[in-house]
């Protein structure tokens, strides 16, 4: 047996009722100051990319800082391959079907299916057994989520083509979560400090962008992001910067008619709304002239016309999180990156702070 | 009378034949020095926007610096105007309907069209008159290149409104350029140090786009890039990385297809030609993770997919280069500015970065 697998082994006992709060805990205070911590349910992903390892390291950090209570939700065989990739000492795991009211003070709570999967991963393969084991552990967190079990759930990288390989119709993350929960009013939003992105349009090909940008579509869009930034991140009266679909945003409808006929239509309606919003504004001044510092958050029209010009200035502390949802959903900015996975050379910065926005924003939602 | 207008009368005289080499130069070896500068021919822009303030700011570094022999194409009347609103001395300037030999030692040249014109700027106002001047002047510029009367061109922004009202039912200088050169093969690209990103498609409604992205016009758009890199900016052997269209460049096909139909067989063809390609990359965290760094050029499928991460990166820097012309022409970054038209405000180094530019691909085109 390897080192690593020793390491692997030492952290993951298996589902014994009733042996969970035997543990060394320190003291009566530090468990209830435990007690009081958000939970967070973290999903591992894909299990064939970074995933699980950003999931380790992260519940890592946050028994350190102890900000939040994690709950693994995946397969705990993943869990454990990974683990045993990274050679280092986690707390012991626990395997369970259900989550129990109080969360074991030294172990790890993995949320299992209610089938054993006999998955192995195969680092950096694309596979439907992978984006289906990925995609169940996002409806067991949405689940929790609803029925108020956990406070925010985080959710690490599934790989698109394999989800659909495994049936899913939806284009991605963001799309699912709000069917799970319901909701057809939200926006995909992108989080670094002081900026602020909101997606229109997500994951769908840019040919079906167009089409997709009517009046009523940016104006959903808009209110979206307001109420979020009221309702999550605490900004009393937001000043929003909504963006053109067309270069130089159609330069007066020289290049493009949805500035006039969609974009600035909505713009107004949110002004009559008493929405305190600017644009249609041309993305590439907007962003290289740093207008974006003036506004609390920008509306973009499509994927790439936010995410580019957002990872170029916040890459690795960007976090992704779905705004207009009632539970509360973050994940980090990154994907599976299958080209090294498996490697332990996965850096978890941006799941942390996806960690430490779900937390925020959980804590602001559930108030003072 | 105004001082400013004193200031303008000041600077400018009438066409005077015979009476150009009669300047206080300073002896022959210095006259013979700046006799072997490029002559740069500057388009006025839109009178009614920035370009002329611009062009008076940047001529005059120019002077200081001697690295290049201004000429204005434009309207004497026009830059009168602005001349007289900045306020300060500007060297005397000659009006004339052709180029001399040799230029006036210690006066700028304003080439003016054969019919005088009565225009007087309305700063800030979109004018089909403004539109038509500034394109008559590209015209003239163009035509200075072609015939071997300058060694470059370099335009100051057009508003795309005023030249359609104008009847030019090009979409922009680069188009518009292509065409008087009589080149269909050519790409616009902006430049700033390290950085440079080639579009495959420029200034079309964004619905456009998709139809355009064929395998044909991205392997044109990568060769006319690797020409450049090699003949204008003296990259022996280039490496170029060519982004996808779609969110995630289409991640396998689910979030659309063009990668798999158009970019990747066409990063393939180049590849098969010598040329060092990479790609489809997804455009998000390409320019994320600073990917663009290990590039000598990057080739991005549509305007804001290529300006919004370059302006991001080099706002104020950055120069718009027309590669695979016969002719040396470059533009500053930024439009027209209507807003702070005749205030004297207008900052000059986009447009001095896009001389300095134009000088060095004169120099390297025309050899050691």
């Amino acid at each position: 047996m390897l080192p690593n697998d020793i390491a692997a082994a030492a952290v993951m006992t298996d589902e014994r009722p009733g042996a969970g709060a035997a543990g060394v805990s320190g003291g009566a205070a530090q468990a209830k100051a435990r007690a009081a911590l958000p939970r967070i349910a973290i999903t591992l992903g894909d299990p064939n990319g970074v995933g699980p390892e950003i999931a380790l390291k992260s519940a890592r950090e946050l028994s350190r800082l102890q900000i939040a209570q994690p709950v693994f939700v995946g397969s705990p065989r993943v869990l454990r391959a990974h683990a045993a990739r990274l050679g280092s000492a986690f707390p012991a795991m626990r395997a369970a079907t259900a989550l129990p009211a109080r969360l074991p003070p030294d172990e790890w709570l993995v949320l299992r299916g209610a089938e054993e999967d006999a998955f192995e991963p195969t680092f950096g393969a694309v596979a439907p057994e992978a984006g289906a084991l990925a995609m169940q552990a996002v409806e067991r967190a949405a689940a929790l989520c609803l029925a108020g079990e956990v406070d925010a759930m985080v959710t690490a990288p599934v790989h698109k083509e394999a989800i659909a390989l495994a049936g899913y119709a939806h284009p991605g993350h963001t799309e699912f979560i709000a069917r799970l929960a319901g909701c057809d009013r939200h926006a995909m939003m992108m989080v670094a400090d002081g900026l602020r992105v909101g997606l229109v349009t997500a994951h769908m090909p840019l040919s079906a962008v167009p089409p997709a940008i009517t009046q009523r579509a940016v104006l959903e869009a808009i209110r979206v992001v307001h109420a979020a930034l009221r309702r999550d991140f605490g900004v009393a009266r937001p000043n929003i910067a909504v963006l053109g679909l067309n270069p130089h945003a159609g330069e007066g409808g020289v290049l493009g008619r949805e500035e006039t006929t969609a974009i600035g239509p909505a713009v107004r309606a949110a002004q009559a709304d008493g929405i305190v919003a600017s644009g249609p504004h041309p993305a590439d001044g907007f962003f290289g002239a740093g207008a974006w510092r003036r506004s609390d958050a920008v509306v973009a029209m499509y994927h790439d016309q936010g995410l580019a010009p957002f990872k170029t200035l916040a890459f690795g502390r960007g976090v992704n999180y779905t705004a207009g949802l009632p539970i509360v959903r973050t994940s980090p900015d990154h994907g599976t990156a299958f080209d090294i996975a498996g490697q332990g050379k996965a850096r978890p910065e941006s799941m942390l702070s996806a960690i430490r926005l779900a937390v925020d924003i959980a804590r602001r939602r559930s108030g003072p």
